[in-house]
């Protein structure tokens, strides 16, 4: 049975105030980096193991993953001898561009993604099979779906969180160089200002749709909904994820431009909301629950029926919820002079299915005229590792 | 004459210590964003004017632009109605995303690039040929250039900082837009973690080879460096320039994965510094001046003679020295799973010759082989504006 399996919902907290010497815990019953408050900035890769690979060299590579980012997110470097310490005739173990930079609040999160256990021939490469989650399966398709295969997929992947972009640059960075010979990076996403907050404390981020943006998230300290919809149990299905949860990633490409020519009246009706404030449209402020029986003077719904925060709502979806710590991404433009910028959708649940379940009730959402999902992912994050063990220890065990 | 031209230097200085509410002023005797401290994010674009527009299309364009420019800097929207207070039947004027964002010491600075002045074909599209700086010339070619025209050169660039990323991006977004049907978006770049300092208060920050970068730069309290190395000077050429400066950009990729395997010892040869303290490596700390006829045990010259720091210093270069405000860079990942990543060089200076003259003095650079000139581009930086103008006034006068 792998570390923090069963244990107690814990939430990672800071040794001090937010800034830039927050360091949070690596080792404990969840990962750090789902229920912790979303920091500034995003570094995410999604791995491939290289072919004639096997399961040993699959547990060193989590053993020497788990033990850098134990390091990295307490502030210090890759190793002991790190940038300068090692041998001058040696290539350093440790890149060197984080030295004199704070933990930031750097958040490493591993997770497992289907084809780990069984790839596109149906080969079980690892000998994992019998312990794969029933519900980690390649996301369905979805109307509208765009996706590219380059930002797609990936049997391993790594969200990387800290205050500073070098920090979390520098974590992928390092750890792609461990993983060396082993597993080879296969796509990565840099994302910045958050647009999900999971704590309270936070103020509500805007979208780059220049609307607030989770507002009726799952926060870190509702320990009920996070049982609920976040956490795997033991119960649910493969015990070794207890603890753990399923990560969707979505790149959502907004096109920017097309957007920002309708009008506000129109955007308001899309989204549900107004853009200043963030309440809905029936009325009251940002954290107001949304009356969807309200009708205007006219006798119209106040809130269309087909309007964004109408679609995903718990009410309309049989109570389901999810955790969403997403991030906006600009790649710079296209050949239209177009800004290639949008979402980057990382949301955790205790089952794939409230993803799938909530994205196909957006299948009549206004809003998806203005956005195109090109990429896709889909991970088992596994429960936190105990001290001195390593992430995903329960799957070997 | 245009705004600023002769004035007196004048170092931009932050409404408050630096932080969130930082708002630097936008009119003055030159253009924020040169001597300005570095802050942490970066969004640069280059523009290219559309076919048919007229010398009257070209002016309304830099005062609209002035006049959106000069209210984002001190943390207000694009306009008076903004993201929501137009009518709910009209796109609104600003998108939004940095509604309750401060100015986070916001600068936004403007160029003008050779072909403004002379396209191609050597047609003198905008009859502002003859106000042309002689020395803005596209840049010759260089030793190891691998130069991807999708990001070179552009008739206009905009260079956006700020200490938040979407107040960079908010930024360059709302001016593409207002360039609508005059410029469009040639190509465009983010950055990050700044690679210079230009204030002493400032710590020198690290580049993605793990070094110290910007050691010996030029500092905004330097007036007489300024006056010499940075500002153009009535006397120079054309008297609508003084005040101004010339901008080269250099997108530099970094080939991070074989630089990772070099061996320590030999990193620092290259560089001509140590990794650690960022010291000469002729000994002492890191503002220590290097010492190039110092010898090691073995009798060897103590800094190489092709390192870095050696063929850039300026006793080497006849005491030419420039601004340098660069950002590392990180596009995310190359088919081959390695990093896409770098330093977007921006330097000022006097006269573009500066550059050109360290440029080719870097053609025996030991680190050449670690680096790759994929993106350029030259701008002329008129003055800054006086109140109530607009950047660039003095060409057309």
């Amino acid at each position: 049975m792998g570390a923090g399996a069963g244990a107690a919902v814990a939430t990672a907290t800071a040794q001090s105030a937010q800034g830039a010497a927050s360091a949070y815990p690596f080792f404990g019953a969840h990962q750090a980096g789902i229920t912790t408050p979303v920091q500034d900035h995003l570094h995410f890769a999604s791995f491939d193991m290289m072919a004639r690979t096997t399961l040993d060299d699959l547990v060193e590579l989590l053993q020497d993953w788990s033990y850098a980012a134990s390091r990295m997110t307490q502030g210090l470097e890759v190793s002991a001898t790190g940038a300068v310490g090692g041998s001058p005739e040696a290539p350093p173990d440790d890149t060197g561009e984080a030295q004199g930079l704070a933990a930031n609040g750097l958040t490493i999160t591993f997770g497992f993604g289907p084809t780990l256990f069984e790839d596109a021939d149906g080969t079980d490469r690892y000998g994992l099979a019998a312990r794969r989650p029933t519900a980690l399966q390649p996301l369905p398709a979805f109307l509208g779906d765009d996706l590219d295969p380059n930002t797609t997929g990936g049997d391993l992947c790594i969200q990387a969180c800290a205050d500073d972009p070098q920090v979390a640059v520098h974590a992928i960075r390092n750890l792609s160089r461990i993983a060396f010979g082993r597993a080879r990076l296969r796509w990565s996403q840099l994302g910045y200002g958050k647009t999900s907050r999971t704590s309270a404390d936070q103020q509500t981020p805007r979208n780059l749709f220049g609307f607030k943006d989770g507002t009726a998230n799952i926060l870190a300290d509702d320990a009920a909904a996070l049982d609920e919809h976040v956490w795997a149990a033991a119960s649910d299905d493969q015990a070794w994820m207890a603890g753990g949860s399923f990560l969707v990633a979505r790149k959502i490409a907004m096109l920017i431009e097309t957007w920002d020519r309708v009008r506000l009246a129109e955007q308001e009706r899309i989204t549900g909301r107004d853009k200043g404030e963030g309440a809905p449209l029936s009325g009251g402020v940002e954290a107001t629950d949304p009356d969807f029986a309200a009708t205007d003077a006219a006798g119209a719904a106040a809130i269309d029926a087909h309007s964004h925060v109408r679609l995903v709502h718990p009410d309309f979806n049989g109570g389901v919820r999810i955790l969403r710590r997403g991030y906006n991404y600009v790649d710079g433009n296209n050949a239209l002079g177009r800004l290639d910028a949008g979402l980057f959708f990382l949301a955790y649940q205790r089952s794939p299915e409230q993803f799938i379940g909530l994205q196909r009730a957006l299948s009549t959402d206004l809003m998806a005229e203005y956005v195109r999902h090109v990429g896709s992912g889909i991970w088992a994050i596994p429960p936190g590792a105990s001290t001195g063990s390593y992430v995903g220890a329960g799957l070997f065990t």
